[in-house]
């Protein structure tokens, strides 16, 4: 590890210990720096690691200060308690209305998981394209046939370890982002009327799958900060004829949980006993807060029955459309089969091009910095509910990712709030449409992947009054 | 029309009606051009094009002469006769071992409908695409959310009438592909278990659709140069519970088939007696070899009954992944939603630069190139069949496309002659893949995109070698 994050540690730990409470001044620069034998540059960028991370603050002239907020989170919401019977799902046309009503110009886009586009290195890309197109030549036009670029699948293969276990290439199929892995995963191990296992809440477009491909749900209570209950699990699994689990084991949306690793060691074995496959959605798994990437459920596979879904559109880019998927052995023709049968291959240039920008080191630079940013602007949205949204309003504590899930008081009705925040062009995304069941009705998810600007800032202001308003009546 | 072409049919007319008969001289260039009052450049343009037609040749110090072939085309197969009962469709694997063996390298690529990267134009579109991305700036990046690309709708919808019927851009969809639009429309009508009518033979990417949907194929019989016959497909509809129809009405693959316009109008009055929708593939519509494109069924549309699904990939570029439907009031809204279900949206940047290439006209001047190249290449293949094919060998004749179907004697089986060819480096596309219930076992498509080289001659003549030899046992 390098040095100044050893020193960030180090100060981390005085001030969730209580050595250092919140408004209290942080040892100088140069005080530090003589205690730990470190340069000076060393201490300031530790300082700059934990005032990124919200922990401390600068103040002009004054030095560094714990922030009030590392001691004053708001409440989380608690663990989710879904009725235990599948459902078949129907929600199409509000994801659609969300999308629509969220691409409005003038709209402050709060509804959907999106990033302000200045937080992708567009220049970058745009070299890695012009450069393989120079490479490729004809070759740019022509079919890129599954399981897709040979390059791209090595690149994704060189960054396995990460994921907890070595990867190769061969194993790995290229899609047509994350969805499409999602649905060609999901297509493989069950079909039409089939149940299937899934967090609750969980991301709509898991949902959408489901419908589209006539399967039911069967909603798991999940844990706001350790992923899915693994109890609950044990007895779903039991009790019913379930065909697959679908799981975003790291940064779950909308919760922005990441299952401990010791966790998903137990949910993999479970699941061997029973010999259910395991669709893990791990396209927010690079954009962790922590120290470091957690693994994934797949490194701990040893029956080929987990089916690892990731992309490059919450990490580098949402339009390019690239994404993959490591179907295991058992799947894995199929899964190419499934993809021929979709849509034939994933567009030529753009995976050409990921693999290019992935292949000068971009990458590892780019999420570093993103991570930063992304953990300071949900705080800054956190912050933002805590002082203006209605009392007794609970909110996630996201490890990663870009999104908040906000639990307001019960009789707070998230459509109408919806309704009456699109008036003032704020698009908020309502909790029923992460459920089957319909169920968080007083829930809303936040979308944090805006740069914190005063617009943002006025639109989460709006928002807290108009729930103020409503928990009035 | 531009003079040389008036001339070239002039000409034409003269060898149709039996004035010039094959092998005698056509008129001298210089006298034809004092006879037409026109250029000797016009006239020579005329006589290239004849030429590519395939209906004249040149002899060297000697001028032009009427070919043979003119009045000596191999015997069409007859119309096909496929049992009337529906079937589920199993042949995933077929399929894809196909495609494995085709990408080989070395291989002689007579198996898919595959056409030389050379045919397209890659720079320009490489040009397009470097314009679009500073155009775009950040957007570059962002999700393009269906229905997709709004200036490339423009695009689509200025070249509508073409189509026989004026296009709204806010009625098309941009897909992955035109597979991905099969997909869709195939979806929003019909659901697992259900019958769907098919051409036999039909494009077994059609089959495989319907194999991972769970639908029963229905082989309807289909006339080699005049499509699906609305004499049977009049009776299925009354005996069966059919609840779409797919036509490749312009541009049938395997067939090369155009149908009819007045045949197109009686085939979308029959579905909308009965209320059936009608699935329009027109991929190769482009790639006709007439004097003008044929209409599209849809035009005839006035029930919202017809899906039409088209596709950038067989005419501009297969990597881009760029197909476009347009389903109509009634599936629209759903076809979108199961485009968002299935991959969120098609690539940002492949879409724009497709636009950006539509909007100078480039696409004009090279569908007229690949048009004559494509001509010329089906009539090469086509007269290497009959030089090197057993005896009583039938070939299609192509009307668009760059496909031909062959049909051997009745005892030749087309997985051996795949077989055999397969250790020549050569691949061919056996009959029964074009089948949900496996017919055509001695029928094979062979690929006429390549452009004709001595080793795609050498490649005809060995696979007619290795034909001669298994019929004569």
């Amino acid at each position: 590890m390098e040095l100044y994050r050893q020193v960030a540690i180090e100060v981390k730990r005085l001030i969730e210990q209580g050595a250092l409470r919140a408004g209290e001044r942080v040892p100088s620069v140069r005080k530090l720096s003589r205690q730990q034998k470190v340069s000076v540059s060393t201490v300031l960028q530790a300082y700059l690691l934990l005032e990124n991370g919200g922990l401390i603050e600068a103040r002009p002239q004054s030095g560094y200060y714990v922030r009030t907020r590392a001691r004053a989170l708001p409440p989380e919401p608690v663990m989710s308690s879904p009725s235990g019977t599948a459902t078949s799902v129907e929600k199409g046309e509000l994801i659609v209305d969300l999308f629509k009503a969220e691409t409005t110009p003038g709209t402050v886009r709060l509804g959907c998981a999106y990033t302000g586009p200045s937080l992708f290195p567009v220049a970058g890309l745009n070299r890695a394209m012009v450069r393989v197109m120079k490479q490729l030549g004809d070759d740019a036009n022509s079919y890129e046939l599954p399981p897709g670029n040979l390059n791209l699948r090595r690149q994704i293969a060189r960054r396995s370890l990460e994921l907890g276990r070595s990867l190769d290439p061969n194993g790995i199929v290229i899609t047509v982002g994350g969805m499409e892995a999602l649905n060609l995963c999901l297509r493989a191990v069950a079909r039409a009327g089939d149940t299937v296992a899934i967090e609750s809440p969980t991301y709509f477009g898991i949902l959408q799958v489901l419908e589209s491909m006539g399967m039911k749900a069967l909603e798991i209570p999940t844990h706001p900060r350790e992923g899915i209950s693994l109890d609950a699990l044990a007895v779903a699994v039991r009790k019913n004829k379930i065909r697959a689990v679908i799981s975003m084991t790291n940064g779950h949306n909308p919760l922005g949980s990441y299952m401990p690793d010791e966790k998903k060691k137990q949910l993999v074995a479970l699941l061997a006993r029973v010999d259910v496959p395991l669709i893990e959605d791990d396209v927010y798994g690079d954009l962790y807060f922590g120290e470091r990437r957690p693994r994934t459920a797949w490194s701990y596979d040893r029956k080929g029955l987990v089916l690892l879904c990731s992309s490059f559109s919450k990490s580098l880019s949402p339009g390019y459309r690239v994404g993959w998927t490591v179907p295991g052995p058992r799947f894995q023709a199929r899964v190419e089969n499934l993809k021929f049968m979709s849509t034939i291959a994933t567009a030529t240039l753009p995976q050409a091009a990921v693999a290019e920008f992935l292949s000068d080191g971009g990458y590892e630079r780019h999420l570093r910095r993103i991570r930063r940013t992304l953990a300071t602007q949900v705080e800054l949205l956190t912050d933002g509910i805590q002082k203006h949204f209605p009392a007794g309003t609970r909110v996630t504590r996201p490890q990663g990712g870009f999104v908040v899930w906000v639990e307001m008081p019960r009789a707070l009705d998230a459509f109408e709030l919806r309704k009456r925040a699109l008036k003032e062009k704020i698009s908020i995304a309502p909790g029923p449409i992460f459920s089957a069941k319909e169920k968080y009705r007083n829930f809303i998810r936040l979308n944090c992947g805006l740069p914190w600007t005063s617009e943002v800032e006025r639109a989460v202001i709006t928002i807290g009054q108009l729930a103020r308003d409503m928990a009035k009546k």
